[in-house]
């Protein structure tokens, strides 16, 4: 049953994996310069939502209890403001680090996680909640932000020249 | 460790079921004339990208056991050629009502498989293989079809008015 429980988990790990690979991908073929173009008529940049992943990656730190947050200032920028604020956003090249150093330390820290261990509390749940509620969990987490890099990496194809 | 199992199949159906529902929800709110456009210039239009869904989540119905295919004729158009291929398209009407029943049987077929099922082999593989590939998964078909959606869900989305 623990080898089912491993082979369950890994299917989440894989989604996970795939997606960040194939989002890494469409992002380093874009140019910088094409960063900042909409990814359709009257929508959000490129630039605005790649600041956008690396806040939403940022937050899984501490929400996975992996560790500190690293860019807590993007949030204002990228969480709590819509694309055209007029809010002055950073270099792209310095989001592209960014999101490398992002992504990097979430998979560290996942490489050296046990399977049992996506299963614990997330830590935006308190640990009477979570003994009611226990999908509220870790794996849930990751399952969840596989869903919206999709969904941003579906976004980010339209910056590609087209074939 | 089987209730542990349960809770993990549950994520990745939960994911399923939640993007699932948010593609219905933007479908629902998109006219039939917006779905003749494209989501992004030069890129696929509302109509295409619905009969794709279909034919990708009809082919789950004999990929995963649960039945025969309901609609195998759409993938000519729909799956072996990209849009404006010059091939006719079903009316976008009769493409909702696909998508309705194409869904509805496999949620119904969902909601009468036990946990351990989802660990089984898909049946595009032969049993030699799963045998040393047991990743090889229907839960791995659904997690891959997940984020499959949820990246056309975010292109969907800007068939939407803007606010």
């Amino acid at each position: 049953m623990e080898a089912q429980l491993n082979i369950a988990i890994n299917v989440v790990l894989n989604s996970w994996n795939t997606i960040l690979g194939m989002t890494i991908g469409v992002l380093d073929n874009v140019t910088d310069e094409d960063m900042m173009r909409e990814v359709s008529l009257g929508r959000n940049t490129g630039i605005y939502l790649l600041g956008h992943l690396v806040a939403v990656h940022d937050r899984m730190l501490p929400l996975l209890g992996i560790g500190e947050r690293k860019y807590p200032e993007l949030d204002d920028i990228f969480l709590n403001t819509p694309d055209r604020s007029g809010k002055t956003m950073p270099p792209v090249q310095e989001l592209r680090a960014k999101w490398l150093e992002t992504n990097n330390a979430l998979n560290t820290a996942f490489s050296a996680m046990q399977p049992i261990d996506w299963l614990s509390r997330h830590t935006s749940i308190s640990e009477e909640d979570f003994a009611k509620q226990p999908h509220r969990n870790k794996l849930n987490v990751l399952a969840s932000r596989t869903t919206h890099l999709a969904e941003h990496y579906g976004q980010l194809l339209f910056l590609k020249p087209r074939a």
